[in-house]
């Protein structure tokens, strides 16, 4: 049930974020809903897929791709008139990474796999929808942002399996993992944080 | 059978685009070819893992790889002696997204999803060879010409449901479907034609 | 086992490879290890996918994803302090290509299918690993190096099965086969050699 609200308010925040990016591209109205719909189910796709949950989440419930379709018009009417506020995609993308990231773990976890592999498939489920929308409309993946951005989705879900561990009752780890992230994410846009970076390597090729 | 059909028709044309596009870089034969068919399933291939439907359709039987290695070589031979039609590529595209957002729409339709749900499949069947074709020869993708692509797409398969749902007999609405897709698609690139863009959002990130 | 072998070694030079990509993105720590661990599962998790293998295969043994922090871990602390060698990511690349080849190509042919699509199917899950890193890290995919890349996959496979045609004993094919698509791909990078490229097609569009 929980796991259900978070996937639908991360379809609605990345079907958001891809709406503004495809927007800025001078889509037609149809092609920014279709680029915010595959943005929206991208993450929750790739999880499935990878676990074999079968249907796909959004194939037997059209909730969310009603949802997607809603957020990705109101986003289309919103900048039509008014100016985006600032950062919109940025923020919209780190809830959604926020959301994701969680509700991939939680799965990952209920199909009983271990803690690397469960950070590693949130992390993944996390970043695919935001990496597809930037791949379809040819931005550098955020993913590549100096700040802190796969690292935001591998602390939060750290936060989330260490509370679980720790026999927090539920939804407290969820919340929090979930806060973990966006909080870091958000707090890694507002002041440039950054993790000491690796330094490139010196070589020719 | 129809289907049969329209899907060895999709891949022979997505494999036509595929090799236009690889060509273009100075790959080697062997590598317009592998480009030329990843592009040519591309699409079906994500139908058929999103769908379940295993085995994938071009493993169990090879035809659908003979039919793109020809094409590719085909067009490989075409384009060392003679110029390529102009907008060949566009052209080999339009006509891959009609096949296949139709032949997506069809199978979903089969698999008894809802009409949002089967347009929203057919129209990333349609565009997911595509797509990969763009990655893989670093093009900026298609879907992201200002002119009509994914909403051909939808504009086609929702033709094909209203006439289905009409009762009109078989084959009648894939056909009108696929017509719809491409001429809209290819009245888009002669005439630039576009639906009103979406006003790019002001701000400043 | 010489498959659990040879996954193993793909998945530690891949995540070589995808560290190296991912360090010269200044990203931080985790960031580079979560590309270098995409990067390094993406071939054989394509391959799964379209097979229907489940689990994944680094989802029921956590011994990848361990060689895979490590391999990215030591790379990042090897950059740190030393020049990488010359051409370090294109070789991790040529031998992860070699690796995983063959065992996409073993495991189609396991699975019943026939010679060509065991060459398609192995060399996606050749290239599919290296075509995630170079869009995650918004690099010009190395498939589209002018010099033999996808090539390489293809003869090392056909030398590979048609060693086990000739009957010849295990594991002589699925090593002969490896060697072959290594030495191709250094051998093209080192003499930049290539066979004839293809005449981009003169057009307009």
């Amino acid at each position: 049930m929980l796991l259900y609200v978070f996937d639908l308010m991360g379809v609605a925040v990345f079907a958001v974020s891809g709406a503004l990016a495809a927007s800025r591209k001078g889509l037609d109205l149809f092609g920014v809903v279709v680029i915010a719909a595959i943005t929206a189910i991208g993450g929750g796709t790739l999880r499935d897929l990878l676990l074999d949950r079968h249907p796909i989440f959004w194939m037997v419930d059209s909730t969310y791709l009603t949802v997607t379709c809603a957020a990705a018009l109101l986003t289309v009417v919103y900048v039509r008139w008014w100016p985006a506020p600032h950062r919109a995609l940025l923020v919209a993308d780190a809830l959604g990474l926020a959301l994701f990231a969680i509700s991939g773990a939680r799965i990952a976890e209920a199909g009983g796999l271990g803690p690397v592999i469960v950070i590693l498939l949130g992390t993944m489920t996390g970043v695919a929808g935001g990496i597809l929308r930037d791949v379809l409309s040819a931005q550098v993946p955020l993913i590549l942002q100096r700040d802190i951005y796969a690292t935001a989705a591998v602390a939060g879900i750290s936060v989330y399996l260490l509370l679980q561990w720790l026999g927090v009752p539920r939804p407290v780890p969820s919340a929090a993992g979930m806060v973990a992230v966006a909080v870091l994410r958000l707090l890694a846009i507002q002041r440039g944080l950054h993790l000491p970076v690796v330094r490139p390597p010196q070589e020719s090729s």
